[in-house]
């Protein structure tokens, strides 16, 4: 923590174009001669701008920004028709698509700059509206045709969110000093920092990987969860490689390694370690039950039926297409703010699964579905534990920390 | 001018609401089932907002808003490679082509809300890079399959650019009233008022049609232009219907009346009356000779090389695809202020042409182009004479008024 207080944001401006060059330059990769399409919202205009400005620097062709406005979102959920809501125009997946086909960079940038603008809206109609989520992007992202980064963009109103306690500016402040950190922007050489962290992820992977666990076992407050995971099941961070063999870095900051479950074996109760942002309506105190892979029950302190709305999409909302680890030694966790955003902490995904998590005669065994919503179950006060096929149980991460040699 | 002291806008905040459902139901006339299309900039996010509400509550699908920064086309002139200035994604021209086949309606929100951001950038680059201009966007006009409108988004950018004499607030507010005065929201029934101009500019223009004049001859302060017109000419307001015979109106407001040149038969030189705003680059004291159709020098008191630049975009570019006239009684001239948008007086346009002016037999001589830029030519200095194919001399407007009985 000591070294928040380094960053240039907290003595002026913050590094806006440092960080726009790391998630062009390092974490989407972009390559001269590429379309990049930037996913975004307004009220992100000043990182927006940058990032776009960096594409360009670095020989982009074309930058294709679009700007999602939620507050259009909520006046077509308070008023449009109720068998419309889950319409998308058919160029939204054209685009994605395209953007696959054309050998594109996709660059996201995340935080949300209405946090609760939904609230208060009819939980069962706001779930119907997946956007700016678009199915298509799990096609294109399972293909490997895009080298993509998706980043935070800190704004106002994520601001006021995260730090309700401090004014306006404060907050705004504090919130760009501590993304500035997670993504390590305050070290000499964030690059080399990032390849350092990454080269342990990998390894931790690679670990959990050759063990070849039947299932994972996570006993926390709350939580006594058994997922169950598919015989080829590899473990993965984010370095990812297109087919073009362009290497990037899917998400900065990045502290997971991350599989695919199967869909069929996933049971027990499981409790939210975070509050959940589902595209502008807050989840808290979040409780899930599954049985046989599907959930059974979803509780909530707050706005459950927002998630529950999602599962009913499709066969595949209802169930897992994606488990992963978080260590304590990442930057986020030991924060200890409540971010709404980043994967700070072990998680699962309800819907869509990465097919390049498992081999060939897995891959028909794989969760489809329109959606991917992650939530944190992970703690240190969670334990996890690999189950081998023989039942030998192996402890896995203890207090935060690995347990495998 | 009176009565621009009595709008709301003065006496708190603007009424944009109303202006949002004028927009939308008489403007654009959206139906019940049709998705929306509304292009946008970052900074009209309000007016956008209540459109996008607005189309909602009048039945609309989806609204589908895209917001195009012109911070992101300034680094792309800046940074480019040259030979991609002109390059636009497949997905741009695709999408509005499908708003066509889907019958969907159209709102553009116009007014800069940067104006000059892109002054002292090389205008032959800026000059190479049309967006948010799409070529596809004229086919669809011409096709009559979208309902559509434009009208003004007030922005604190366009309202320094407006009354630069004025704080940022009063400008801003001062600004407001005039769209809502000129957009006739200060009528106790806007749409009463409007339906009764455009029974106003219908009657003028079926006079015009009605004289089958084979040439008009403009003569004022630095203007002697000669613009032939095809012997099948109609002229034309802005009275719309698509082929589904929605009603539209796609500019509001609207006081012009108009109808496609002969391209070849374009002879004299023209001073612009008014600044015109060219995507960002505000060009002084335009003076243009024509010769045989084609403009043979193009001059101005500042950045004549950006219009330059795009007169050289494609053989049409440096051509006429618009002549239109504009009578005194309309709201905009009257207020003497240079809006650097709408077409406050009898202009003439570069580029394309509207294939409905003219009958079958015209259209091939038609003038096409990717750009379709507008600039004014007329005031009350301006005479504006019909030239009949027998060489009779009869005055179309002297004085701003309408000389046809």
């Amino acid at each position: 923590m000591a070294r928040v207080g380094r960053v240039r944001a907290s003595s002026g401006d913050p590094p806006i174009d440092g960080f726009a060059d790391l998630i062009v330059g390092f974490g989407a990769n972009v390559q001269p001669g590429q379309i990049v399409a930037i996913s975004s919202e307004p009220g992100k205009e000043p990182l927006t701008r940058a990032v776009a400005d960096s594409a360009y620097r670095h020989g982009a062709k074309f930058v294709d920004v679009q700007y999602f406005d939620l507050h259009v979102k909520c006046s077509r959920i308070l008023h449009a028709s109720e068998d419309t809501l889950d319409f998308v125009p058919s160029w939204y997946g054209e685009r994605i698509l395209a953007l696959g086909e054309q050998r594109c960079a996709r660059i996201g940038l995340s935080g949300s700059a209405n946090p609760g603008l939904l609230d208060g809206l009819d939980p069962a109609r706001a779930g119907r509206d997946q956007l700016p989520f678009v199915r298509e992007t799990g096609i294109v992202v399972n293909a490997a045709t895009t080298n993509w980064t998706i980043s935070p963009a800190p704004t106002l109103g994520w601001a006021r969110q995260v730090h309700p306690d401090l004014d306006e500016e404060e907050a705004l402040a504090r919130l760009w000093e501590q993304v500035i950190h997670v993504c390590r922007l305050d070290e000499d050489d964030p690059r080399a920092a990032w390849s350092s962290r990454i080269s342990d992820l990998v390894s931790a992977a690679d670990r959990l990987t050759s063990q070849r666990f039947d299932e994972l076992h996570f006993e926390g407050p709350g939580t006594d969860l058994h997922v169950g995971l598919l015989p080829t099941a590899r473990w993965i961070c984010a370095n990812f490689e297109t087919v073009d063999a362009i290497r990037h870095i899917p998400n900065l900051p990045t502290e997971e390694v991350f599989s695919a479950p199967d869909p069929e074996r996933v049971n027990g109760v499981v409790a939210a370690t975070k509050p959940l942002d589902l595209q502008g309506t807050i989840v808290e105190g979040l409780r899930v039950r599954f049985e046989n892979g599907r959930t059974v029950s979803i509780e909530a302190d707050a706005n459950a039926d927002a998630l529950q709305a999602r599962t009913q999409l499709d066969e595949g909302a209802a169930r897992l297409g994606e488990v992963a680890l978080v260590d304590r030694h990442g930057r986020i966790g030991p924060l200890e703010t409540v971010f709404y955003d980043t994967n700070a902490a072990s998680h699962i995904a309800l819907g869509n699964a990465y097919a390049f998590c498992v081999d060939e005669p897995d891959k028909p065994r794989l969760n489809t579905s329109a959606i991917h919503i992650d939530f944190m179950i992970g703690g240190d006060d969670v334990a996890v534990t690999g189950v081998t096929a023989d039942g030998e149980r192996v402890p896995v991460l203890r207090g935060g920390d690995w347990q495998l040699g």
